[in-house]
C-alpha cells in the first residue's frame, strides 16, 4: 500500500438488521441491559453502560436478518479523507455519508471492504450521558461497552494483511502444523481484539461481543433467560476461552445474531505484546476447558449486506475448516480416555 | 416400621478406594484444596476447610476404584442402639464397630442398606482446627464442606420410602407424566439435599458433593484444571441446574470417581419446605440454562464394596432410565428450533 | 423452668413501624429489592426471593418509628398452646391471636417476653410464589431470605439464658477477662443466629438482617445508594465480621431502622458445634479487616412497641459498654503503631 | 515545549527501598502474590501474572525506606533520545544507563523530571513467561498488572501542564469552586490512569496500584491479612471510589509503602473522552460510598531519592489541603444528618 491508512481508534458500532422489533428490544433491553438512546417503530440506538457516544449498536427492522454495517471510529476528521483515498486506491466501492445519516454520528465513509463487509469510518458523533454509576439502572447482568467484532471470512492469512495493512496488529491465531490459519485475532485498542477473523464462508458476522467487569455479570444473563424459558437462546458457553483468556458466553438473538458477553481479556498495549499461536488440535484452545464447541457456532452467521442494502452472496471456504479437522481434537472428541463422552465421534 | 430410627443429622463422610494415592492427591489436596488432616502411606484422611471434624473424605489405597463407605452422623452416643436396632429389623447386614476403627472416628454401626450401599452411622468424631478464617491457607477454590451424597438405585420410589423411614424428607424430584420417578433429592439438615437418589443400575455412588461460598471458586477449579492441562477431568459443567438451583460443577478424579462442587442452594428446614416435582421432560430440569448432559453423567458410577471389602454386583434398573426417556426432551435433543444444535437427534 | 417451650425453627419475619411508607416503599423494594407480597396505604408485606410464606418484613405507617413485632415460626400448631403456658409460667403478658390478625399469618400466640420484646409465635402462614428462580425480576443485589434479628438489651447473659431456655444455643460470645458478657449469637436453625443479643441500653432492635448469596450482591447496594446520592444510608461496612465470618453492611432506613446485609456465614446444626468466645479487646472481633465500628453502630437501635402498641421504656445497661471498654482496643484505637490512623483517640 | 517528547506508553515499573527485604517478600509474594523473576540477598524483582516484562517493582535493601525509581515504557529505542532531549531542553538532570544496569531493562534514560521524582525512561526489557493461564499458582487474590503511580506534589496545575507536555490526558480531576485543583488523573494507555498528582508535600510517592480483574480477589486479601493478624496493614477500604468508579484497597507494606489493589476503571482511549471534574466538597468523590478517608491516606507517603540515592527534600504545598477543606465535607464530617456519625466534627 502506498497510502496512509485512517487512524482506526477502536470497534465502535455495528447495524443489524432484525425482522422483529418489538421481540429484539425484549432481548437487548430487557434480558441484555443495553440503554436505548433513541427509538422509534424502525430503529433503537443502544449503548452500554459505560459508552458516551450516541450508540454502539442499532437494530433495524427489515425483511431479512443481516449486518447492514460495521462501524470504526478513526483518531480525526482527517481521517476521512485518509480514508476513502485508502480504499479508493484498494479499488473497492466508498461512499461519503454526510453527517446524521446515521442517527448522532458524524460525517462518515462507507466502503464494502475487500473482505466483502459494510464498513463505516467515523470520528464525530453525539455524546450522550455515560452510566458508569448510574448503579440505580445497572441490572445484574450489565453490560460495560461494545468490544470486538468477529468476521466469517473464507481466507483468514488475506484478511489479516488487509487488516494490518490497517494499522491492526495480531494478539493470537489458531493454525496447524501445515501452516493453514484458521482464525486470527487483531486490534487497534489495546485489548485482545477489535476484530477477529474467523475461517469460514463469508463475508459473514460471525458474532458481536459487550464486554462486562465480571463473570457473575454474565452467569445472571445465563439465569435470566432460564427464568424467561428461553434458555434455547444459549448456544455455547459460559466458559473460558484459551485464547483471549477471556471468560465467554454466546447467545442468539430472536433472529440468530449471534452476541458474545465477554470479560477478563488482557492488556496488549505495548508494540512487542508476545503473539499466541494455537494448535488447531490443542482441544483447550476454544474453551479452555475443554468443553465442546456446539457445531452451529462454526456453521452459522449472519448475512451481511452491501452498501445498496442488497444480501452480499457467500464465497466458501476453501481450506480446511476448523470444525472438519478439530473432530479427534476439539471438544467434540476424544482427548483422552477420560473425556471420551464429548462425543466426537459421533459428529 | 416399628423402629424409632437414627436421628440423623447428616452425611458426614465418605471413604474411596483409590488406586494411585499420589495421584488422588494431586487432585484432591492439590486441585481442591482440601486439608489433610492425617496421611500415611495407605490412606489419606480430608476435611473442608469449615469442617472441624476430623475428616469428610477419606482415601484409601486400593487395587479397584470403590466406594468404601458413607457416613451419617447421627445426633448422641444412643442414636447408635437405635440405628442397631433399625437395621436388624430391616434384616441388613450389621456390623459394631469401636472407637478408631475408623481414625478420628468414634463408636459406629456399619450396616449394608436395603439399597446394597455401606453405610456408617457415628456420633463420636474427633474435633480439628476448623480453618474458617485460615484465609492464608485457602486457594483459589476453597471448598467450605461436605454437602452430599448422590446414590444410584435402580428404583427410586423404594429407595425414597427406605429413606423416609430413616427421617429424610424430600425436597424435589424428576417424574414423568406417567409417575415413573427418576430421581429424588432428600434431606436431613436443612438444604435441599444430603442424599440424592438417581435412578438407575444399582448400588453405585453417583457422587458425593462439597461446597462452596461462591460461584468464582468453582470457576476456578475449571481454570485450574485447564493450567494443568487436565481439563479432560471435567465432565460437565459448570452450570446452574434446575433442580435444587444450585450452580454446579462435575469433576472425575484421576479413578474416576465424580466429585460436584456446589453452591446457592437454598433453606428447606420448615416442615411445609414445598416440593417441587421436575416433568423428566422440562430440558431445564438438569441445566437450567439448557446446556446438554453429557451421556457419562447417565451412565458412569463408582461400584460400592460390602462389608467385607467385596464389589458389590450391581442391579439393572427396570424403569424407564431418565437418559432415554429425555432423547428428544433433554439437552442432547431438539427443545426448539433454535437450540436444534444441541445434537439430540445424535444420540 | 418447667414447662416445655414450644419448638423453634427460626425467625421468620418482623414489622416496623415507618413514618413516610412511600419513602420506605422506595428503599426496601426500589433498593433492596424485597418482593410486596400486599401492600396498601398503611401498610406493605414484603419478602425475599427465596421465601415462600407471606412476609419476612412488614412496614407499618405510623407516627413514631418503631419496632412493632419479631415473629418467630414454630413447628407445628401445638406449639402455640406450648408458647401461651411457657409465657404464662414465666409471668409476662400474652395475647392469642386469631388466624388473619396480621395478613397472611395464621393463628399466634403473641407475648412481652421477658426482655421487653413483643414476640410472635406462630406456625400457619400463607403460601406465596417463591422466587428462587425468577431471576428475570432479581436485582444486582437480591436479597435471598430474612437471616436473624440483633437485640439490644442491657444483661446479655440473663438474655441468654431466657434464650435457651426456649431452646436457642450459642454459636459465638463476645466477652472480657473479667467474664463481662458483652454479646451472644444464638440459633435455632443451623446457622450462626437466628438471634443476636448486644449488650445496651434496652429492649431495642439493634438490626434486622436478609441474606444475600455472594458478596457481589452487597457491593452493588453501596453503589446503587451512591448513584442515588444516599451514601448517607450506609451506616457500616461493607466488610467482613470476625464472629460470624459472615461478608456484612449495614444500612438505615429512612427512619433509622438498621439493616443489615448478610453472607457466608457457617453450619452449625451438629451439637457439638465449636463455641467461638472472643475478647472485647481483640480489635478484629467486629471487622476481620481491623475497620473502625462507627459510634451510631454501637448507640442507636429502634424502640420497641408493647402489646398495646406503645414505646416501651429502655433500661440502661448496667455493665461495662463495649464501645466505651474498647476505646483502645477497637477500630477506633491504635491497635499498632502502623494502624493508628484509625482514630481510636479522638473518640 | 519545542523538543518532541518520546512517545510513552505506560507506566512500568517501580524500584522501592525496603528496611527488611524478607518481611517485604511476604507481604508482596505471600500475601499479594507477585511472582519473584528473580531475587537475591539485596533485591526482589517481582512481576504480576499478566505481565510478560522482567518487572513491575523491584524491592531493594536499604536503610531508609523510599522511592528509588518511576520506570516509564517508550514505544521504541529512538524515544530514549527524545527523553533525553526533553529533558536536557528542562534543564533537569540526566543520566544515559546502559542496558542491564537494572537487571532485565535495557538501554535507559534516568532523570530528576521537574517535579523532584526520579524517572526512567525504557523500551527494551528482557521477557519472561506470562502467567495469564498459570492458574495453578494464582492465589485467590491474583494481581493482573501494575496499574499506575500516584504522586504528592504541591502544585498539581503545574505538575499537570508537566505531564501534558509528556503527551499525558486528564481523565478525572478535583477542584473547588475557586478553581483550586486537589488531584488530577492522566494516563497514555486507555485506562483512567497511569499516574495520578495529588496535591501536598512532594516530591513524595502517594502509592503504586496494581490491577485485579474481579472484586473478589481484592477482599481476599483483606482477609488473608486479617488471617495472619495483620490487619492494621489496610489502611483505607475497601470501597469504590467516585473518581474512576474503580473499586480500591489500600495496604501499607512493611515499610509504609503504600499500595492500592484496583478494579473496574473504564476504557479512555478515544480523543474526546469526556473529562470528569469533582468537587472537592463532594463526600462521594473518594468514596462513592461515602465512607471516610483516614487522615493517614492525606498525609502520609514515601520519601523519593535523587539520582544519586539520597532523600530528596520536601516542598510543602501552598495551596489549601483537601483534608483541610473537607472538614465538614470529606468523609469525618456531616455530610447529611443521617451519616453525622462519620465523626468529621472531631477530627
Amino acid at each position: 500500500m502506498t497510502t496512509t491508512p485512517p487512524d482506526v481508534l477502536r470497534c465502535a458500532y455495528a447495524e443489524l438488521v432484525v425482522t422483529d422489533l418489538a421481540a429484539s428490544r425484549a432481548f437487548y433491553v430487557d434480558v441484555l441491559g443495553l440503554i436505548p438512546t433513541y427509538e422509534d417503530g424502525e430503529r433503537i440506538h443502544l449503548r452500554a453502560v459505560e459508552e458516551y457516544l450516541h450508540h454502539s449498536l442499532v437494530l433495524r427492522q427489515g425483511d431479512t436478518p443481516a449486518l447492514a454495517v460495521l462501524g470504526y471510529r478513526v483518531r480525526g476528521a482527517a481521517d476521512l479523507d485518509l480514508a476513502e483515498a485508502h480504499y479508493r486506491a484498494l479499488g473497492v466501492r466508498v461512499q461519503r455519508r454526510p453527517a446524521g445519516a446515521t442517527r448522532g454520528i458524524g460525517e462518515a465513509v462507507r466502503v464494502e471492504d475487500p473482505l466483502g463487509f459494510p464498513v463505516e469510518f467515523f470520528h464525530d458523533a453525539v455524546h450522550v450521558e455515560r452510566f458508569t454509576q448510574r448503579y440505580d439502572v445497572h441490572g445484574a447482568g450489565a453490560l460495560s461497552r461494545l468490544d470486538h467484532f468477529n468476521l466469517g471470512t473464507p481466507d483468514v492469512p488475506a484478511a489479516r494483511a488487509y487488516y494490518e495493512d490497517l494499522g491492526f496488529r495480531v494478539s493470537e491465531d489458531i493454525q496447524d502444523a501445515e501452516g493453514t490459519v484458521y482464525a486470527a485475532w487483531m486490534f487497534r485498542k489495546p485489548t485482545v481484539h477489535d476484530v477477529a477473523l474467523t475461517g469460514g464462508d463469508g463475508p459473514r458476522l460471525h458474532h458481536l461481543a459487550f464486554a462486562t467487569h465480571e463473570r457473575h455479570q454474565i452467569l445472571h444473563i445465563c439465569d435470566h433467560l432460564g427464568a424467561l424459558r428461553r434458555s434455547g437462546m444459549i448456544e455455547r458457553g459460559p466458559g473460558r476461552h484459551g485464547v483471549s483468556n477471556a471468560f465467554y458466553l454466546y447467545v442468539r438473538d430472536p433472529d440468530g445474531h449471534r452476541i458474545e458477553i465477554y470479560t477478563h481479556d488482557y492488556y496488549t498495549g505495548d508494540p512487542d505484546n508476545p503473539v499466541i499461536t494455537w494448535d488447531v488440535h490443542d482441544h483447550q484452545r476454544r474453551d479452555w476447558w475443554g468443553n465442546p464447541v456446539v457445531p452451529s457456532w462454526y456453521t452459522d452467521a449472519s448475512p451481511v449486506l452491501d452498501l445498496d442494502g442488497r444480501v452480499r452472496p457467500v464465497v466458501p471456504r476453501v481450506q480446511p475448516r476448523e470444525a472438519e479437522v478439530t473432530v479427534g481434537a476439539d471438544g467434540f472428541s476424544y482427548t483422552s480416555p477420560r473425556n471420551g463422552f464429548k462425543l466426537g465421534e459421533q459428529v
